[in-house]
């Protein structure tokens, strides 16, 4: 698998004429070389050498041991903290690069200058949106990947929602859902987990905090799981108690927003529609003030990943790519609902629909 | 505070003659602002315009509740995602910048090629090191921060370890864990928690696994919290049942190096003579070859931060620095121990130890 996607990124790079190619942000290091590591601000890349056709995985040297077990690559150079990574690069592979393939997305400018440093003169190129392309095709194998995560995830919210208690507070209750993903197999959250009750579930990137959760409080769940090195993302909203005439309009409405952008979310239509589908419903219902962001994101090995889901999005929607679909209404004072899926394209063309947790409003407490 | 810090930084901006400047990674906008976020792939930014002695933030739009909520600065610009911000950027501070000064460590080369398509003639310059520099001189007030992080990573500790049963896994351990940080007000983890047992424990950054916990096994746990925006980071090693007679030794040793770098560490020192204090006891000892990174990191808002506590770092420790020792002795094939410490250097020029947890050999189980 890691040996057929790296000969494709290769034929691309010879393709484009590159002397040398430079893969550094950590998760396509780990989609090409399945060697997955966090490294700081240390030096990590997947260094490719187009003109003696060989190829180079740079680790910090405390991953070296790590690195050596689980990545694909047999040439692995391990950094010590006190070396220049940068010299250590020239001293491998020599000088004389004249084309130098960048993700210029991922590389800082810091970057940029010490390979100046090393290597006078070149041109750079960006391999970035190549390698986002690759990445956002997913196998069937990668899909299943990211269902095993929306399991674990839709089990934690499905048990730890359970654990709620009047007068709990939004921190005590991410704790749960948080213990739960562990104790199910999960490598950790796949982002901050969500929490938010009330007046801040109007807040659509707030935090939990030691407010508590009251009765008539709508409570905003926006979380995820990596599991094998795939995330899901899933939100619900519930209401605690029961709900007022108005909490219920915004609730319906917002579940028919996310089923009219799944429902759209068809091969070979434009991005932006299905995020115009979602909108529509929002604004139509006259709430259209109170919804201002994109309503999806691509998904796999980050939580954030290509295609975004928005509406000037003219790309079209391919077999192979994952995203949220995730519209909301967030009144400022009042309180917010958001409801977020997670949909593949398969390869056979057809929309699946990953997350399986219900939709409809349900009352907690 | 913000506008203090803010101050001394335009006093420098303009010492530098620029017209212009963009902080962009989300720690220091924090710093600076009050305003904390992640906001991922979108363009989040304080933006201080010399020329016109004017300071915006510019965040997403889903963020601009929030952002008016809790920055300081007044100017603050939601993004919406439909737009592309480099325009807004324009739109809102004008053309005719010259001269701009950037975090090269933190800002991408694609964001370079962006702002060079928005302003077509300016030169850049680095101002990364001068943020780096004043967020390492810490007040006590952030000082006493990190000693609350401190404290909750160690009553996590002290709680957590009750917890370990006969036949427990890694993630098990690691899941009661996290749930403590949440349950005593930890924002969450300040790093991905390491647990590691047995042969495992030789990983420097190794993840936990469903690896159990055996009778004879090493059993390191690095971990911190984020509290209030500030994080700690500690590591103890403990022996499941009782030790053996190599085990014991490597320990001490260990324990040892990490109380010779807590000792070196004296206002005045040369910040290398700090990772040679620990590494020299560890050399000495014959275990040298086994411990290959740098002795520490500084810690703060990021749970890596300067200085770097390596060998060949020439700075002079000054007050305010505020940073982990960490040595440790990793033998593939049999496991490893780490103390970690972090430590304080007062502005009395005294230095403060801000752990606690004893670093006697504890047997567990």
């Amino acid at each position: 698998m890691y040996q057929k996607r790296l000969k494709s990124l290769i034929q691309y790079l010879e393709h484009q004429h590159l002397d040398f190619a430079i893969v550094s942000s950590p998760k396509s290091v780990f989609y090409y070389t399945g060697f997955h590591s966090e490294p700081y601000e240390r030096f990590m890349a997947l260094v490719i050498d187009l003109r003696k056709g060989t190829n180079y995985l740079f680790v910090p040297a405390l991953d070296l041991e790590e690195a050596e077990t689980s990545a694909f690559i047999p040439r692995i150079v391990g950094i010590s903290d006190e070396l220049n990574p940068y010299e250590v690069l020239v001293e491998t592979i020599g000088e004389g690069v004249r084309s130098i393939g960048l993700e210029t997305k991922k590389i800082s400018l810091y970057q940029q200058e010490q390979l100046k440093h090393c290597f006078s003169d070149f041109s750079y190129q960006n391999i970035g949106d190549f390698i986002t392309k690759q990445r956002m095709k997913k196998t069937a194998e990668e899909c299943s990947k990211v269902q095993r995560a929306v399991q674990v995830i839709e089990q934690v919210l499905r048990e730890g929602i359970k654990s709620y208690k009047d007068g709990m507070t939004e921190l005590e209750l991410t704790a749960e859902f948080e213990y739960l993903m562990r104790k199910w197999g999960a490598e950790g959250p796949a982002f901050s987990t969500t929490v938010l009750s009330g007046e801040k579930s109007s807040l659509p990137h707030g935090s939990p905090g030691r407010k508590k959760i009251n009765i008539g409080d709508f409570l905003l769940i926006d979380m995820g799981v990596i599991v094998d090195g795939y995330c899901s993302d899933i939100t619900r909203t519930f209401v605690i108690g029961e709900e007022t005439a108005e909490q219920r309009r915004i609730y319906e409405i917002v579940r028919e927003a996310t089923q009219a952008g799944v429902k759209a979310a068809k091969t070979g239509v434009r991005i932006g529609d299905i995020d115009r589908a979602a909108c529509n419903v929002i604004k139509e219902s006259g709430y259209g003030q109170y919804f201002n962001n994109r309503v999806g994101h691509g998904l796999g090995m980050e939580v954030h990943e290509e295609p975004s889901i928005h509406e000037k999005n003219n790309r079209t929607l391919e077999s192979g790519f994952l995203f949220t679909i995730e519209p909301g209404i967030y009144i400022p004072g009042f309180g917010g609902v958001r409801i977020e899926e997670n949909v593949y394209i398969g390869e056979d063309g057809n929309t699946k629909v990953l997350t399986a947790f219900p939709t409809e409003l349900i009352r907690i407490g």
